[in-house]
């Protein structure tokens, strides 16, 4: 329990603790923030309380505008860290809840911030790890026989994604233009996507650094993982569904990436471990790790259409429906000497699950335009219109409190005139 | 002509004055040069020189350690400090000439220095735009009759590369080892890569900033082109065969991409500009421009076994082959709106011409191993071998002097043990 009044519903009771970067009207620096309840503890004005044999030492990291320098300190420091934070703002600790002058400074109510990126993303990747995803697509593209690629069961299947266009959670999302062919017969054309769609991720921060050359082998993945967020990551199939043979998908998903602000730390998430998926045929040594890393959280996609009263639940998933392993992803990622820096984002891909509400993107939960998504009220879709809001949540259930990971939020601007 | 003296055949005359990072043995700080004949000039020291009316305001982008800043500025600021540079270093020039005691502090011999990265490289965009090359992979794998992919005469096509791992000419280069599948009727198996290949690239810095959701339109992409480097794109091809469908090169390329330090403005290269190659189809609008955009850059790739006495030229080729320019490709790469940060890295490809001794990769000279490479002496190669160091460089060639970009130069360590 904290001092701090925390409902049982809410996403940031004492068990949960995640970082963020977030600003205020009169203090427009960007600065590290703790949430708790409705509350942001600003971490920027309790640095010198961090007294603990690592971040004593380091507690200039809580003075950046991003977290890279908090995430290239390495799993001690960020399990000191939390163990600080869990002692400062339990109800019994004194030090932070007796100072009233502090705590006037120290806290913020999170109505009253701006959030920003957690961290400067020098690199994101995007897997592709949810085997009913993969399948879902490769039935509706190549047909039931040849749904799974041949390397799909050997190797967390993965590409390089654009840094620049992730945005925080909040940020309009505007629908892109560009070339497509409608109709295979014709020359392809020029437009506005009219394809437009969500897939519904959750991505990983890493922290630590490696030297290019330098392999993570699978039984330190954990030491390199910092935190999850939730993520969108816009697709507009038409422009993508052109483009992509042979080097894979660009500007059908370079034009914009939503994640939430709050990075939650793995420790608040090892309580809800699950037992790891059978995979068959069994994955290469590199690949094997036999500890739990799959994890219960509850996703869910609401759409809300412009004007419309009410949003929509049109997707309810769970992350534990993943084939592939966050560690496996990281350990394949670097099994050839790619180096890793703070602050870089492995993204899940679409998470689908065995069931058709579970499908994590539009094209699946639509069968590619054939069926209509209801909003309600008569109200239908099979790809994004203008205007549409689109909000991703997700919480792990504990006993008697969740550990949630905020919102993850965007509105499709209408296309620029061309 | 220049106060420095500066030989014929050298890369770096007054028409050239690139720009790069360095740092020497007695001064580890990172800043800001320029390579006249076999010096640099150390712009960190003459910052204050620079009066003209927008870099008088911005003289502090001179004492950064990357060139960021500087590209962040545009087109305007970059043809101002190109005008002092010249007016500084030339015969004619008074103020930095005669000042015996500023010029022992602002040059520093190019043996003397240690050069860096560029640029913080915000994102790695590798397209695909030599006709020649692409045709070539395209027989190899799919024959003749499918060698271009429908889109490839209709859009630029072009991938995310990996940021984290563009390393600066020098930089040793480790086998990477990964999954492959030599033996189709076999399971995948793990091991050092067997066909680590080149690919001969060429890249350009991005200048300017541009907001999430605005296009550069065609007729301003010009103002957003820095300049240009080298590129070694490095490929591991099992690799890369086996994980590549359907998302495109992924580990076959992360483990390591070299470019060259020097960065060669655009204005020193446009003496040398050629008619664009005639495109059939014709492109949509948005990718139609009629000036000029397409160079005269001789490029040449030698290799140089391990304990061998020589290097041997195993590819003569030229920038003028690549089929689409630099203005379509950024052009293309923003028409969804995708933003650009100040130095994002474009690489335009292995860059084949029509003759076999033109060819950009090893994968061609050996037409997929079915031909060996010469190397002198009675050595030959396919792939590379441990020890090898590959070079590369470029030039122009004017009328008793040459723009060139100095060299891209890897050697392979051998694989980790595993």
């Amino acid at each position: 329990m904290s001092f701090i009044k925390v409902d049982a519903m809410s996403d940031f009771p004492l068990h949960n603790l995640p970082y963020g970067i977030f600003s205020t009207p009169d203090n427009v620096k960007h600065r590290i923030g703790v949430a708790i309840g409705d509350q942001i503890l600003d971490v920027s004005v309790i640095k010198f309380l961090f007294q603990g044999p690592v971040m004593s030492k380091h507690q200039d990291v809580f003075d950046q505008p991003t977290l890279n320098a908090f995430m290239a300190l390495g799993h001690e420091a960020w399990t000191e860290t939390r163990k600080t934070l869990q002692t400062l703002l339990s109800a019994d600790g004194s030090v932070l809840r007796d100072d009233i002058s502090l705590r006037s400074r120290a806290f913020v109510h999170q109505n009253a911030a701006t959030m920003h990126l957690p961290a400067d993303i020098g690199d994101y990747t995007d897997f592709y790890s949810s085997r009913d995803h993969a399948t879902n697509v490769g039935i509706m593209f190549r047909g039931k026989e040849n749904a799974l690629m041949p390397n799909w069961l050997r190797l967390p299947v993965g590409y390089h994604g654009r840094a620049s266009s992730v945005v925080v959670s909040g940020t309009p999302i505007r629908r892109p233009c560009g070339q497509m062919r409608p109709d295979h017969t014709q020359p392809p054309v020029f437009g506005s996507s009219k394809q437009l769609d969500i897939e519904l991720e959750m991505a990983f921060f890493v922290g630590g650094e490696t030297q290019l050359g330098q392999p993570i082998p699978i039984n330190k993945t954990n030491e390199h993982i910092f935190g999850m967020v939730l993520m969108n990551d816009w697709s507009a199939r038409d422009i993508q569904a052109w483009e992509y043979v042979p080097l894979g998908p660009f500007l059908g998903k370079n034009f914009g990436t939503t994640i939430s602000p709050w990075v939650v730390p793995m420790e608040a998430l090892l309580p809800f471990v699950e037992p790891n998926p059978t995979q068959d045929p069994v994955p290469l040594p590199y690949l094997q790790h036999s500890d739990p890393y799959t994890f219960n959280i509850n996703l869910s996609v609401s759409l809300k259409g412009q004007g419309l009263a009410n949003a929509a639940t049109i997707c309810e998933s769970n992350f534990k429906y993943m084939y592939w392993t966050m560690k496996q992803q990281l350990a394949h990622h670097t099994v050839n000497g790619c180096n890793m820096r703070p602050g870089d984002l492995l993204a899940s891909g679409t998470i689908s699950g065995p069931d058709p509400e579970s499908f994590g993107s539009m094209l699946e939960l639509s069968w590619r335009a054939s069926r209509s998504i209801s909003l309600g009220g008569g109200e239908t879709r099979t790809f994004l219109k203008d205007g549409d809001e689109v909000t991703i949540t997700g919480y792990c259930q504990g006993d008697g409190y969740r550990v949630g990971f905020g919102t993850c939020k965007g509105t499709i601007l209408p296309a620029l005139q061309h």
